[in-house]
């Protein structure tokens, strides 16, 4: 059964958030991401006139979206049961992929293009860290922190996920994922 | 004049932990290492025998070493006002590079190698984030937390500096970095 032509931009755009977030921004080919969406080469090169930048930075746009509709979803619970919800979503990604699973967000904002051009996937990762900062804080403000306080908590809450996302793909064991989950939970229902 | 060739593996070396830091694992490659190091490339392949996995695994691990002994003197003076150092001379490292620079042990982490072979960095990349967390644990301890808050502590400190540097070179901008800063240390402080 052939995949629908229609769905083709998509699919190449999905397959590129799952490159990106494996093996890196320079490694990420256009060629490699249109094999694996099953799309034909041509059709990637039309719809992304810009090429390879222009099509990670929508790559990371479009992950970074997701991700803020998720979290928009979990903190209309409030701020820490919705966090809550969040670190089990992704401890059970990590689990789930055999520690495989990693944020495609993060891999645009530390890789440099190794031409050098600017890094238009590096711009998409500042706007998604914004905006998802911007709903966690007001979530925490929410929750009655002072508005300085709740910027901070979001911006730990950020740092710190991607962080111990990295620490537990390094090790291949969920600790140091679970002791950050549980020091982040320990700041957020504190004053 | 030129570089002295018995420091040449030490150069390659260096040179390798700069180019992870900013361009990945899979950009990163012998050739341009060696010429950044201003080395003989033969003398690189002599001395690396394994290859680009085995230069870039000791080339994190190296990395980690640093970070470890700087980690430890620090910390002498007390965990908080270790870690108040410690973070004081990431936000310098920030700025001074533009936002340029980064962790080459946390590029070791995120990235797969495109030939699917194990990964040697990331391996290294473990061992490396485990030395760390021990030292701020038993930091930690000294300054009168429990075992399990400590161990708790020093993984939320070494995720989030990783993200936080992440955040502040895909901003530009080092507010990210300061937020996190203050929470980590009023964690740190806190019972």
């Amino acid at each position: 059964m052939s995949p629908r032509a229609s769905d083709a931009p998509q699919r190449v755009i999905d397959a590129a958030a799952q490159m990106l977030a494996r093996v890196g921004l320079n490694a990420t080919s256009i060629r490699e991401v249109t094999k694996l969406a099953d799309a034909p080469l041509g059709s990637t090169y039309h719809h992304f006139p810009g090429g390879k930048q222009e099509l990670l930075a929508k790559a990371t746009t479009l992950a970074g979206d997701k991700v803020e509709a998720l979290l928009l979803e979990l903190l209309r619970e409030g701020a820490v049961p919705g966090l809550e919800r969040f670190l089990e979503m992704w401890r059970e990604r990590l689990l789930r992929s055999q520690f495989r699973a990693g944020c495609p967000v993060l891999a645009a904002a530390v890789e440099e293009p190794v031409e050098a051009v600017a890094s238009q996937p590096r711009a998409a990762a500042a706007e998604v860290f914004a905006r998802w900062q911007g709903h966690l804080a007001q979530a925490f403000i929410g929750d009655g922190h002072a508005p300085e306080q709740a910027a901070g908590l979001a911006s730990l809450v950020i740092a710190s996920v991607e962080g111990a996302v990295a620490m537990s793909r390094a090790l291949q064991d969920i600790a140091p994922f679970d002791q950050v989950a549980a020091q982040l939970l320990k700041a957020a229902r504190a004053g």
